[in-house]
């Protein structure tokens, strides 16, 4: 298969058309019917493959940082009576299951992305459903924080995978219906098991949608209520974004390289490494610097190519089970970093850096892949980039006095880097030890093999005897495991302490996805899944677990 | 196959042995090889399979119910050098996926019934690991208060499920060991992949046993660990407890016949029908005339009976989709029986029969059927009874003049019978409108079928016009969606709200160990559970999801 691309830009969408009028901008859906991402499928119905949510997160991100002004944004159908269909059904039918459990993941970051763009940078959503909106299309919906249906006696929400294919709305529908917008539980199964949707007054009345309007007077109640989003917003932004510059990247089945980040493939070992370099020369000490410029500032940089090299992994390199992390340049240059962004993380570019950053980390979280952090002489593990170790399965870091490797935490760490679970990744390492976070805090200066290792920083740190054999046996090891089993232990380990929203949308109704994807009922020769759209009816095998 | 009987009696064990011995109690391990519920396999090593578990379920409620004076409670081995080495492996290889799923709840329900133990009703549990605990070994292990291990060179904990068998640890113990005991996590990533374990004073160090004793001081150091969390306990039994009756049940294909349940199974329609019968003649109003009358008392006899009806159709049973909730008898009368157990509530019997009724009914939570509940005329569904409504996916409620129906709350519902999620059944369902549930307390009196509908306590009130068709074409269509579309949208319908440590190993574990129990890498020709023992090497299909 073709490599995936994950860049995008506005004047190459062919799905979506962005226009932006002062603090409003508006996301219109006209999916191409033949501009699928492979052929095979139709795109019918606006509804959507990949790439038709490939650009809707490019979208999402660039009005973030394009847009400074903009504190609302309305998503609406550019087509007559259909807001979106949902994922298109023949592309899941046709599609293989590690691609299937991709895409719903990361079409799930899309919407999570729309919503902490709400939450956190004040751009608020209306989802302006001009039509019906059915599957994934009133799950991207959902994702927003008003919803506006019109009313014409036919457009209806609905979630009509349980009951026309067997398997779940794959987007977080479930789990937002009760936890987000806390739809009664009978109502919502009354809803999600009724193909043809709720409609009008009773989709108010069951909280499905938040208001209702004549086609005649739609668009004037969708501007209305934009602009009533727009004065609730909290958002500092104003005057000119900043341009997020083409990724001069180069991918190959062995490399792909940034400017920041190189990634080196080792297919036939199954493992790559992810080399991030440190910021190097000197940096900017004001906004004003930063904006000036722009996405090539370092920390953007690196998150930007790091979350690009994710996705890259993700979908185009699916047999590499382990990914090995290392970092290169001067842990101080890294903290000096860190404290500007610190220092001014009221300002709306750096505070959108900062979430890029912690949006970035987060899909290293979700990554079906083993995590390793490699810490040796010359690497630069401190305060952002240390983030990369906690967020590791494990990390070796070598314990070697002629050649001294050093970590730090930065003043970032604790406060700009929650994990999907709400707490810190050091709060979640160190959840049963509160007072082991009391004496990491209490540290002075970079901190060595042996006080790493003490303070549970790392996991191992072997001297250099040791250093070759034991990382490459645990690399090895490790690759040889079933992918499976531990793709299911990651999950079950990654995330202790509280759940959210967000951990139960990617644990709990990812986990029961995956299993649905993999079942005869949906998947099988006579699945209802495969035969969506053919003459024969779903045969199943009755049996409950 | 063989029906599957969910009754036990110390007297029938065939792989524990119960001992009392004042304030302490043991249940030692000590499994009959040739003991399994099929042919097939051999259960060495203290290796378990259902019967087994059955076994260690009925033990762990008579402790509870029929030796009031017990404040610990010591789990340990029969036999030298093992203490188990978990669920066996060649009955699960040999187990079809319902058999494999319904087994692990099962082991996890029994596993948090000990927990419960501990928590609620102040009988602590004590692992004394007197050899290695692999596997399900440990997992049971997990769920004790301590554990104690034996320091002899060779004893160790383990969870080789991942790295051997290419499946996850079924019974929690993987959330246990981040969440519970809060081991680091890639300290849990270490171990979880280590197939021979940890022993010693690592296995302390880790967080992994809280103990350690030589052999020559085992039993010396477990009694005595015993009796310092017997110490602990604020168990207000002592004295004689009741007697857990023999439950005169029969079963067929279509009838499951108690004293007050009685089941109805329609194998073609695959549906069922539990019709639970209210409290007749006088009810016995102290805690000595309810410790006289002992298990035949109503709630009592209604939780075991509902509980082991609800056993039966989930393993004996598979195909029956769809569970109907019927009552017959007066709302009053269940009222009357609620204030007693409410008046009562800090007696230990009394105590012990709202938890035996709070997990029957977390039991019908995490049950994989659709679950409906029909009120109608005659019925009495108040009180305790009107959890199994609150408890169902939908509830449908006659609207008849002619013959009236009611409803009712009594003083247990909101105190009594939080689910897995910490929140009352009440309170899930109106997590978005607390002033709901305040409009609900202020009613005076029984509730007619026009205001519990208004109230939001039931789904539809259909009138008897309606009635027969509406209710007809729900159940139909019910039982024709996929069964396992319905499972996982059940269990992503059901549990709106916080999560804990139980809703994590239900909810995202078990959905994992699903998923994966499906997963040819583990279940495939060439899959490591199913060449587990034989000669050959797994081979897996390396693509990670």
């Amino acid at each position: 298969m073709e490599s995936i691309v994950f860049e995008s830009h506005p004047s190459r969408y062919r799905h979506w058309t962005l226009t932006v009028d002062g603090e409003v901008a508006t996301l219109a859906l006209g999916v191409r019917e033949d501009g699928g991402l492979r052929p095979g499928y139709q795109l019918k119905l606006n509804s959507y493959d990949l790439g038709v949510d490939i650009e809707l997160a490019d979208a999402v991100e660039r009005v973030r940082f394009e847009h400074a002004q903009v504190k609302a944004v309305i998503l609406t159908s550019a087509k007559d009576r259909v807001f979106s269909a949902g994922a298109n059904i023949y592309m899941l039918a046709g599609s293989g299951h590690p691609f299937k459990v991709n895409f719903c993941k990361f079409t799930n970051e899309t919407r999570l992305s729309i919503e902490e763009a709400s939450r956190e940078s004040g751009q608020k959503y209306l989802a302006a459903l001009n039509g019906i909106a059915s599957g994934g299309g009133y799950e991207l919906a959902l994702a927003a924080d008003d919803i506006l249906l019109v009313d014409d006696g036919n457009a209806a929400v609905a979630l009509p995978e349980a009951p026309l294919l067997a398997v779940l709305p794959g987007t977080g529908g479930l789990t937002r219906l009760v936890d987000k917008r806390m739809v009664r539980r009978d109502r919502a199964d009354v809803f999600s098991t009724l193909v043809e949707g709720i409609k009008g007054r009773r989709a108010v009345d069951w909280k499905l949608v938040d208001a209702i309007a004549p086609r005649s007077k739609f668009s004037e109640v969708a501007n209305a209520r934009a602009k009533a989003l727009a004065a609730g917003s909290n958002r500092r932004g104003h005057g000119d974004g900043i341009v997020l510059e083409h990724l001069a990247a180069t991918y190959s089945d062995t490399v792909l390289e940034y400017s920041r980040v190189r990634v080196t493939i080792d297919p036939e070992r199954r493992q790559a490494e992810i080399l991030v370099r440190g910021p190097e020369g000197r940096q900017p000490q004001t906004p004003e610097d930063i904006q000036r410029i722009g996405s090539a500032y370092w920390p953007l940089a690196v998150a930007r190519e790091l979350d690009d090299a994710i996705l890259h992994l993700r979908f185009n390199h699916s047999t590499v089970g382990l990914l090995v992390f290392r970092t290169e340049g001067s842990p101080e240059a890294v903290l000096d970093v860190d404290r500007v962004l610190d220092q001014n993380s009221d300002h709306w570019l750096i505070r959108e850096i900062l979430l890029k950053l912690r949006r970035t980390f987060k899909r290293i979280d979700q990554t079906a892949r083993s995590l390793f952090a490699l810490i040796g002489p010359g690497s630069c593990f401190a305060g952002t980039l240390l983030e990369l170790a906690l967020a590791a399965d494990r990390s070796y870091m070598l314990a070697d006095d002629t050649r001294p490797t050093r970590i730090a935490l930065g003043p970032l760490n604790e406060r700009w880097f929650p994990m999907a679970n709400g707490l810190s990744r050091l709060e979640t390492r160190f959840l049963g030890e509160p007072q082991a976070l009391d004496k990491i805090r209490a540290h002075q200066g970079l901190i060595r093999p042996d006080e790493a290792l003490e303070l549970g920083l790392v996991t191992f740190a072997p001297d250099e005897l040791d250093w070759d054999d034991e990382v490459r046996i645990a690399r090895e090891e490790r690759c040889g495991f079933s992918p499976d089993a531990m793709t299911g232990m990651e999950a079950s380990l990654r995330f202790a302490g509280p759940e959210t929203m967000e951990t139960k949308i990617f644990g709990r109704l990812t986990a029961w996805q995956n299993w649905i994807f993999q079942r005869p009922n949906a998947v099988g020769a006579t699945g209802a899944l495969t035969l969506y759209g053919k003459q024969s009816m779903a045969e199943f095998d009755w049996r409950r677990t």
